[in-house]
Parts: C-alpha cells; structure tokens; sequence
C-alpha cells in the first residue's frame, strides 16, 4: 500500500509540510512496551535542524499519541502519532506553484495528482513526515535494545570529507547515538561542517553518505526471496526521501573483488558462529548471519539551493528560470541519519515479528 | 509475504536446487497478453550458462505453463511457470550438508529452517529458481513494450573492466537484448571474459555492476513513500541473489556532488517536459518524471571458488576448512542482467497496475 | 496487516474509546474527489444515536482532517481523518476493568493484550470507531455515487419486527439514505421503535438484520478466489462490531432450495444481460454480473443490558456477578447501517480500484 | 491479491479445470512438520466425488510437491502442491462457451476476461481447485492437531434434513472427520442422500449448511479489527465455490434475541474461563475466548443441472435456452465441507503465526 510498510509491524505515513499535521499509524506492536518519552525526544532532537547549518523553520515537534498509548506504556493497538504543523509560512511557496523546482517532486506530484495537490512546501513530499517515523522508529528501537539489538550510523562521507570505519560495532553505536553530529572520529566534524558551511555561503548544498549498522541480531532473520533482509531495508531506506542508493556490506565495491576475497570465512568464537570478515553485512542469502548488518545510504544534496535554475512551468508548458527563497538545508545528511536508523529498525522488528510472532518485542 | 513480491500484480516463487521443479505464480496481469514463446525462449537463453565461462550445469529450461494460458495467450488468472530439474549431482552436495561454504547461505539457513531445510545445491537459495522469474518477466516485458515501455541493462563494470556509459537509451536497450554477453563498447567485451577466464582458472570469481534502464515510462508512476519506484524497484532488485547494492541515477555518486551539480534542470522539448542531465535517474520523490530509469546494481562473486577457505561445521560447532568442489560459474554478472531486468519489469507493472489498474497492461 | 483493510484502496482505524481521539486513515483515493462536508456529516447524524432509544453518550463528531484534503478536495495523498473524544466518563468503568462484561470483549482483550490494555469504555473495541470510518465511507460514497454506483440498507428484521423487501432497488436506496431510521415501509418503524423501548424499559437489548444493497456496479468486479466480491465485502463487515453473520443474496435460504429454483436465469433486456430472480444477490463466481448487489448482516444484540449476569473477574480467577451501569443502546441496528454501508463502499472501491486502477474514482 | 490468501501463513491458487493440472503455493509454513501422506489422503478422499450421488468424474488426485518438502518434512520454504488434470472432456464444453449457464460465472468470467478466458469446464472457477486447497490445509491440521487446535464439520442442513447439534464439540469432531458423509447422527444420512437422489433423479440438485467446529484454540487469537477471527475466516470461507453465507455462534439467529439471552455468562470451570453458553461462537471483539469456534457456511445447490434454462449467447447478445448436459453433482454440500475446514485451518493458522510467530507450528 502506499504509505504503508511492513506486513506484521507497519507504520503507516500522512501529512502535508502545510496542511494541519504530519503523522503516522504504527500498528503491530504487543502491549506492555514502555513509551520512554525522553527517549524519543532524544532522538527527535537529532533530526531537529541544529543551529546555523540548518534550516531556519523552527520544529519543536511535540509529539501527540491518539491512540494506542495508555498509562506510559503501548496498548497493543494501532499507535498514532500526529505532530502539529505549527511555523508555516505558505506565501514563500504560493507564486511557484507551477514551477518545477529542479530536483524535487514538484513536476512528478502534477503528473500524478494534477491540479488537485498541495503544493504548499513540497505538501506530502516534506521532509518533516520523518518526524514522525523517527518517533514510531524510536519506540521500536526501545523495545529492540530490551532484546539486546540496537541500531546507530554516522556520516560516512560528507562530500569529500570521510569518517573513520566502524571499529567496535557495539560501543561505536552507542557513542554515536550520543552525538548531535553523527562521526566515529569527532576531529572530522569539523570539515564536514566547513564543508556544509560552504556550500551555504555558496547557496548550494551538499550530499553525503550514511554507514549503519545494527547489532545484536540474531542470526536466520530474513527470508530467502522477496522479504530478504535487504529487499526490506531498502524498501524502508528508499522511502527516505533524497536517499538514492542502499549497499550491504561491501556494496557497491564487490564489483573489484575476487570471491576469494569477498567470501567472509566462518570461525567459531565463543561458542559462536562469526565470520572473519563481513563482507557481506551480516546476511547470507537475504538472513541475518549474527555478524553486524551493515549498511550504507547515499544521500543526494538538499534540492534547494539558492542558485538560479534553468526549469519550466509545467502548466504553462515553457521554460522560465527559478531562484528559491525560503528556509533550507545546505546538507540534511547529518540529520537524515536518525530517520535511516528509525526505518531500519521497523523492517527489522518487522521480520521478527514474522518469525517470532509480534508477542516477542513484549 | 515471503516468496511473493507485488500488490496488483504479483510473482510468488517456489523450488529447491535438487528438488522436483523450481517455478512461480505470476498472477495479476489481465486476460489477452499474447504469450510470445520465442520471446520467452530469448531472455532464458540469455541467463543461461555461456559456455567455459559458466557453471557446467546444462540447462535447458523447458517452461512448463501449468495455469493461466490458453490458446497462446494469458486468461486472466494466475500464471504457474515450472521448469522440472533434470540435471542434478545431489550426492556433490550432501557431504558437505553442515559445512558453512563461505559466502553462501548454508549457515543462515541452518539458523532459520534447522534440521529439516533441504541442503542439496543450495536449495531454496539457488540461483535457478531466477530461470522462472525471468519467465514470467519476459510476459511482462511483452505486454510493457506494446505500451512502448522498455527495459535492458548491461555489464556496466566487471572487475575493473568497464563498459561505455548509455548514450542513446532507447536504441541501447534495444541492442543489449539482442547481446548474449550485454555490453554496449563490444570491443569491451573480451577484456571482462579475460577477467572471467582468470579467475576460473584460478579458482576464483569475479564481481561486477549490472546498469539498468527503463524506457518510455510515463511520467507519474510511483509513491511518494513506501511504494516509491525506488522502494518498489530495489525490494525486487535485492532479492535476486549476490545482489548487494542498489542506486539511482547518480547513486553514490551524489556524496561528492553539490546541489548545483545535482539537481537536473528542466526544459520543454517538443513539447514535453525533459531535464538536461539525468543524476536522479528519472525518479523525484519516488515517482517517475519521462525520463529514462536508471540504476545499478553490485553484484558480489560468485561464493562457490576452488579454493581452500576456513569455515565451521555448524552442527558439531568446531571449525574445518572447505574446498568445493562441483560445478560453478566464476562470474554470474553476465548471466543476472536479465533476471535484474526481469524484476525492475515485474515492479514498474505493479506500479503500473496500481495507478492504472491491471486492464492497462492488456 | 491487523487495523487496515484493502489493497489499493485502503482504510486504517485507530482510536480508543476514551483516548485522546479515534480515526482513520483513508489511502488510495486519487486527487481530485470532491469532499463535501454536508454530504460526510449526512452519514455522521444517520450514525449518531438518536434520541431516546439510544445511548445518552452525546456525540457531535467534529470530523478534523488532519491531512490529504487541501481546497475542499481530495490531493491524492494518505487522508487522516480524526474525531476527538470528548464526552467521556472513565470512572464507569473503572471499578469493573477485570471483571468480564458476557458478550463484550474485555476478557479477549486481557487474553491479547494483558495487563497493559486500555479497558476504559471498551478501548479499541468500542463501537466509537465506526464514525471514523462512516466519514472514509462517505468520501468514497461521494466519488462512487459519481460513477453511477449507490449503496444503502435497510432494517430486515429487528427482534420479530420486518420491514418489506427490496422493490426498486435503486430508488429505495435513495429513500434510505435520506431517512434516520431506515425502514422502506415507514410503517413498520413504529413496531421497531416498541420493541427497542420495551428493551430499554427492562434493561435488555434487542438484535436485527441489516439488508444491503449496492446499485449500478458492473459486471465484471471481484476475482474468482480469496478477492471474491463475497469475501472481500465479508472481510470488512465482519469487522463492523456486533455483526455475526453475512449472506449474500437468498444466503442462508439456498439450503432449502432445488437448483432450478436457485439458479438465476439470464435475459436481454434493454441491450443489457440480467437475470430474472437475483438469488445470487449479483455476484457469480465471486464477481458482480451487474445485476445489485444484495447482502444481509446479522446484528447481535448490545451486549450492554442492565441485568445482572453471572461471569468472572479474570484476574483473580474467581466467579462474580455484575450488573452493568452506565451509557448503553437498547439497540445498535438502526446506526449500524450505516457503518456497514460505509465498509461495504470501502470493499467495493478496492476491487474497482484493482481493476480500473486508482484513477477510475476520480 | 487476487488468488493469495494470509499474510503470514499464506496459500495461493491456480489452476483451470481443463489445463495441465491445479494447485496451490503454500508459503509460510516452518520447516520439519511432517508430511503424512495417509493424513493428507484421508481429507482428499472425503472431497472427492463419492459414488452415485456425485458426479462422474473420476478424480484420483495424486498430489504432486514441487517444493518446500524434502525427507518427508517441510523445509520452511514454499510449498507447491500440484495436481494434474487426466480425466477432462472439454468438448462436454466447447458448444455452450458463449451460453451463460444460470448460477455459473460464464457470464461474470466474459464480463472480466472476455474473449481470452479458458470457459473449458468452467476454468479457474471450477471446483476442482479445491482439491489442493484440501491438500494444503492438511498439512495445516496436522501441525494445528500437534496443539490440541482441531477442526470438523458436520452437515447441518441438507434440503430440509436435519442433523443433530454439536454436543461434545471434541469427540464430535473426531468422529465427523473419520466419516465420508459427515453426520453427527447417522441415522440422519438416510434422509439427506435420499433427498439428494431425488434431486438427482429430477436432473435437479440441492443445498445446504454446514456447521464448522474449532476446538482447541487458545483465547487471544484474532485483532479488533479488520483482522478479526470472523474476518478473516469468512474471507477465506467466501472464496469456496458455492458458500453464499457466513455466520459463527447464534448468527442470524440473534436478530429474534435479547441480550440478556444472547451474552454468554462466564464462569470459571477448572481453573479455565468459560462460558455457560456460546452464542457467540467463541469470539468476542474479533478475538477467540477459548470456547470452542463455531461457524455455518450456506452452501447453495450446483448450478449445473439437467433442466431446460432460460439463457443468453453473451457475445451474440441474444436470448435462448440451455440444458447442460455432461457430468454433474446433485450436491456438493457432503463434499465441500472438508475444503470449508481446510481454508478455516488456514486462516487460523494465520492468525495464530500473526501472535505466536510461524516458528510456533513447528
């Protein structure tokens, strides 16, 4: 369905960056699951616009439950999260309603939608609906920690500026959910943060990518086709908006490697299976092999940029050129993170509710 | 659900490497498609094995139509594909049952199915079962192309050797189809059989980058969220196995790339709304704009190589090395293109479907 | 998945009884479908309890669009569709959260959900919900009833009171949805009334038999297996609390019935196929012959009666009585018509939706 | 999806009476339940046409596995049940394509597929189908039986002949499922076969109900809503050929009660929750309570009968008449009820891997 993911665990999206509220129906959980709301505040903070490198809109984003939430704990029905939309400025947006902002939706929303849709502020292509999935995302992944699985990234690369590689999986997770600014090695946020800086001053923007890893999932969750561990993780990550590319493990980077090279050898390690090296992100054949899942994202720049643009309107049928006013975001790689990690979570708690029923994540 | 991918219109796959038959259900699609055997018979041969740079398995693939055709054409009810298994050598396999073959799913089969999978050639996880798939996307691709939607793909990299990058789509596509080993710079071709041929005779295996493209698709098709063509796409895409990475347009690539790089500016030519560059490979915000689709895939090596490797007997818990022995392919990447293009089909008529309804396609 | 219904065109509910709200979110629907409020508010008042045969629960049903509707109409996006909860008194029911009211699902809920469950005034189970998806219906009934497609029910049977049988169908429905109790033979609503006050006066309640009727659908919807006409319909009816059997044409009656009375025989009439009797209720095969649709709900009585009944307190595990206090209806059959023409409208737009595409209901 | 039923354990069918062969995908199951062939057999020859009272069709069904069962076990993959068709006339068919035989979807099936369906007896929609359906559910009842879940059903009604009522649910259900014509009362068989010879006799055919038992099941299975236990049984009960109603517990019959009747009082009995009565079937709010579940299904009278009919030639748009010659059953109702608690296996099933995780049916 369209704005549904997942098949025993679902969240379910809607809103407009204009219209009343953003929100989302997470459905599947069992009851008994604490709602930890500092925990979720924690983790929408970090999707929060931070300071001079983001966006001017000022998202406190209060976090109303409708449903499914009673007495600080879930209910075991469908939980609904809806965040207000309160700081809009609509005008910034009326007079180009018509006009295709290069590297948005604003041309495919009329090809689907026609004359009927919210244009308002990119209406339900907003960014600010991963709000919500960051809240739904954070209860999954309070109750997944309970079962000792956990999940954090970092900004691999910030164009051209590159973070160290995971080192210790476990601990590096919880350094980085932590941290405001998403590095391993916190000498390179420095860089990354020129680098947004000067792509702002520039009117421009830059991308990036982001590394995560998830640890302590038993090995055999999965299936071997279709709801492979990575057909559903990428079916979640892709639907985070500028994200553009999904890799495993090596990735991409298979693509030089010899099988001798690529094949991760099996050891036993206390009493465990483990592989030397994980090459393959933790899955074999679409199931968790109990080695980190390890996944890489990359994300295109912020679309709006502060350039003129050749483009067209698109009611019209002619060319014109555009030069964007408003807020925006020189980068949102560092705040994409959490939403990567939130929706990673769902496709997780997802196949194990398939396996182990959705009384497990109890 | 597990084995089958697609809402209005779906695949469901089936078979073991050593069992009686591998096929699938493809149920969906209207009354009235003509079943074009020779079209069928074309996109089988070119996934089969190629001569001394392939697997010595003969496969013939004779396709079985148990349901759904009559009289040469679909009726509107579920399509079953099977395609028996003739040429099998269990006993190469069964010495080996409880031995990880690094790379493989043998482990994490074990950690999910336990005692009772069937081990033999791979079983569920075998590569064969892609024969049905292409099948069964063959009749898609039939009826997409009546509606002048097209899809072919090529070796864009094969360990270190590369191909040419698309120039005209259209007529690309159209040459690859007709290629039994899909590169575009034919000159390109024998520098990657070389790349293929070393390995096997070391043994080893070679990984490589299947680009895709899709062309003629109108614009408007897709979700803004979780049944974005990216979404849609990259699930089918990531269950084709040795998939490990998946990305559009200019992918990874838009790490290092400003925003005024990125973005694709558009313009009215004859008539219609096009973009000058195509970095986001023909999808905004998850729905498709007219220009051609574009994406790539990371196809790892195969795992099966003729050398030593350290591994684990997952049942007796103590570690062993392997050396396979049997049949294998040192490279598949030439022999995926057509299953990689088989799903992105299966996915852009569900897509389709959704938007259109099945009637669409008759 | 547990809350939501459809596959292309699909409903969502949430919500509790006495939770902040309850909802649903409506997806699927193309843009442009007119949302008229009078007409969405007409549906609300046929459901909301009338006067004094009713529960005393006042509700006004303020239905808050939290999204997917811009400028009056429909966008094309996810429509979430709230009623805030205002009137309650959770102290009613405090006191009697472990004992198991007979006939309502407390007990089931504490099987399911545990501790954790919200049992204030029957949480998620509460008939409350329906007004959310009375509103869906409504703007689906809205679009449908553009297509020349109409549904309305009537009141069979209410405790030995009948109403006539269905004559015009399409003018009766027309003359259904214009009244509050939906009787074709007004004078059979007197009868009703009495017996639903006699009901009251001794603390009991009474059941009935809604019959249904859908005008104008094609030949041709609805799939020969599990997306028959009959199951889907079925599946979202049995969601409607309180119902407990569904027919479908002469249903139930068929097993007195010889072949040759049973069967339909068809005729040209006016350039159209149709059948002289309609003991198939317009669906052979599991697809509408376009001939109306005729289906029957049984309705069970409110469990709520103010008599004292034997049952336990399951967590003590121990026997006790109770005699409920407290809002009830000696009847809920003349609302719930409603609510199951609206679900019905829900099943029938998804099988539409499947075939025509989403587009269709534009 | 059209022919898919389940979202965790889930079965899809194919098939047309006159191709190659019928059958099913079964997916969703774990590995190592065992496939007892007796056990399987047993439930297929209760379907199967038996003697004079049924058609003339000689139907041995051997039933063929594709996959997912490897040394007598499932393996956890997809199970593909297929049976061939050996014995088929299609000329008994080929003349009266474009007739409309009454109560049959010739018509429906035109008005969906149009030219390109197979019409050869009766194609997708014929009853056969539901011989792998039979198959599949008893692998199901045979890992459902392994919990002390079991299911029968007995013919309540056939044509104005009685059984008796259930009494002790358990061993009645025992008995029934070692019965070829399934009455709790033998002396009852007498009247109902000579009801059905009479029809037979008269070239006519009769109807039915059947009443359906799950013993066993333990409370807490099912959801509030649109996954409840009733709908999703009676999604899966509608998709039978010939069932035109539904009802569980008192159904139809508590439009005549009050609810000081209808509730069933509760009451602790060994330690265990239950209740006096159970008028509701065993499910309260959707959700099972641990009584036993009760359902009837209407089975109306096979369409095909030896009497003259008035018709329509569909494409020729004109009227005329039928008298359907070739094999025929006088009723199915003695042969449908093992496919009726095979689908209520399944979705049972389903609901109970949605809780407890697929894991748990091994």
């Amino acid at each position: 369905m369209k704005n549904t993911f997942g098949n025993n665990i679902s969240v379910t999206v809607f809103g407009e960056s204009h219209g009343p509220a953003i929100g989302c129906v997470l459905d599947g959980l069992p009851a008994g699951i604490e709602i930890d709301m500092d925990y979720i505040d924690h983790f929408l903070t970090l999707r929060r616009p931070a300071g001079k490198i983001s966006t001017a809109r000022v998202e406190k984003d209060p976090v109303i439950f409708l449903s499914g939430v009673y007495g600080g704990k879930t209910t075991g029905t469908a939980i609904t999260i809806v965040i207000e939309n309160g700081d809009t400025h609509s005008a910034d947006y009326e007079d180009m309603k018509n006009i295709a902002r290069p590297g948005h939706a604003d041309y495919t929303a009329y090809a689907k939608y026609g004359e009927s849709r919210d244009a308002r502020g990119g209406g339900h292509f907003s960014g600010r609906i991963t709000a919500a999935v960051v809240a739904a995302g954070a209860i999954i992944r309070y109750a997944l920690e309970k079962k000792g699985i956990k999940i954090g990234s970092h900004i691999k690369e910030l164009h051209g500026a590159y973070d160290r590689e995971f080192d210790d999986i476990s601990s590096d997770i919880d350094a980085l959910n932590g941290k405001v600014f998403a590095v391993l090695d916190d000498s390179k946020e420095e860089k990354m943060v020129r680098e947004i800086e000067k792509a702002k001053a520039d009117g421009d923007s830059v991308g990036g990518i982001i590394e995560g890893a998830i640890a302590g999932l038993p090995a055999g969750v999965g299936e071997p086709w279709f709801d492979s561990l990575e057909s559903m993780m990428a079916h979640a990550l892709f639907a985070v908006p500028a994200v553009k590319g999904v890799e495993f493990g090596a990735g991409f980077a298979f693509a030089d490697m010899y099988g001798s090279e690529a094949n991760d050898a099996f050891r036993i390690e206390d009493g465990k299976v483990v592989t030397e090296t994980n090459n393959n992100g933790g899955i074999n054949g679409g199931i968790s092999n109990g080695m980190p899942v390890v996944f890489r994202c990359a994300v295109k720049p912020t679309p709006t940029i502060f350039k003129e643009q050749n483009t067209v309107d698109f009611e019209k049928m002619e060319n014109t050129t555009i030069s964007p006013r408003g807020r925006h975001d020189p980068s949102i790689v560092h705040r994409a993170r959490v939403v990567i990690d939130s929706v990673a979570a769902i496709a997780v708690a997802d196949l194990l509710a398939q396996r182990y029923g959705y009384e497990y994540l109890r």
